[in-house]
């Protein structure tokens, strides 16, 4: 069946990726799901030539279409689109995790993803819904780092845990036990960092499922920001390893 | 001579906090800047009555007119808007500063001043330029952080040091001399954090001016976003103190 290309609603099938840079992470993340490329005539810079070897090489249709990209372009318009299947991933064992239970900012969930990938962390569980992963903004916030993350959906973290039962679990709360910059050496198991709802943070009973943590601050400031604190965790979990 | 209160635009002598709380932040940390406080005649939470309160106790002006809240709201509507005269601070001496290179990105600043006031670093040092700090784009990242801070601008880094003798100046760069997570133990002496434009980062020369420093991540990306680095590097860095 032929795909419409119409701007990006949740219900669609398939999603974009708006822009050279992550529509090439695209490509060669994920060549298997990509529809077809879509580059603008103004298209004409170094990359071009890039561009079409990779779509030869990952055997993906490129189509030079100005009407398509001033069609789906956002606000800010872009030179190159991709076009891709949606799916989801399977998390792999024995390896770090995050989990973000309920994430409602897509700057956010794409900046984190980005932030996982640099400090080596490549599997992000979804707990209980949120944002729309494979939004276009959240591609795009991800600068394409999201073509390189495994990402999974779970209803609640006790189904979660009861799949990844080698996994410590640490949820991030305002009034965790253990202070992040004064932690006690950990095990060698796998870590799964825990956060919670942009403004909403994580329940009273993530406390009974890992060893819950805060990253202390001043109270000049409710909390941080969600990306910021799971950045600042994912640097110190991944340095004491 | 009476302010006439128009969208934002950046040769403007006023600015706007858009919504409750950063509005109540700027009444108490900068009573003195206020023009005038408006709000929509829906505002009718519990908090109307606290900001009543807050406008009287420091002689605020306080309008009910949703007419001009509708005419300067952004997208999303708010229900109070303060309206105030633009200023420049002067930073504090012996005590430890952030400085960015031409800051771009408005999210960023307001996330970074927010993230700032969180490990209690209160001075900020603008080099070069960038973007307009007092934009309401800016405030509204900052979640009114920003009337807490300390900031001014300056137009090379060498002009900020010739006034700060007694910082010890340490350049983010990729390719920097010191591991973040690897630092030798510091002076007593005040530190000041600098971090380079979201696209361009620091020219080689900065190299010069201090101890650079890096944040080791992995080969995937190709740099953190700024503001996830300059929350990472102030959460070690007054961690150490």
């Amino acid at each position: 069946m032929q795909t419409v290309f119409k701007s990006y609603k949740k219900d669609f099938e398939h999603s974009y990726s708006f822009g050279a840079f992550p529509t090439i992470e695209l490509i060669k993340s994920k060549p298997e799901k990509v529809i077809k490329v879509f580059a603008s005539t103004s298209y004409r810079e170094e990359g071009r030539e890039e561009l079409e070897n990779l779509c030869r090489k990952n055997n993906v249709e490129l189509e030079i279409n100005d009407k398509v990209i001033s069609r789906l372009s956002p606000k800010e318009s872009c030179l190159v689109i991709g076009a891709f299947k949606k799916y989801e991933c399977e998390l792999q064992k024995n390896v770090p995790h995050v989990a973000l239970q309920n994430p409602s900012n897509m700057g956010n969930l794409g900046t984190i993803m980005r932030t996982m990938l640099g400090f080596g962390v490549h599997d992000l569980a979804i707990i209980g819904g949120g944002a729309d992963i494979l939004d276009p903004k959240v591609i795009r916030a991800s600068m394409g780092a999201i073509f390189r993350i495994r990402f999974s959906h779970f209803d609640t973290i006790e189904q979660y845990a009861e799949i990844f039962t080698s996994h410590e679990l640490y949820p991030f709360m305002l009034d965790g036990e253990l202070s992040l910059s004064d932690m006690p050496p950990r095990s060698d198991k796998p870590f799964t960092l825990i956060f919670g709802n942009e403004a909403t943070g994580l329940d009273e009973h993530y406390k009974q499922i890992g060893k819950s943590v805060v990253i202390k601050h001043s109270g000049e400031i409710d909390s941080l920001n969600l990306s910021i604190a799971a950045g600042i965790a994912l640097y110190e979990f991944t340095k004491k390893r």
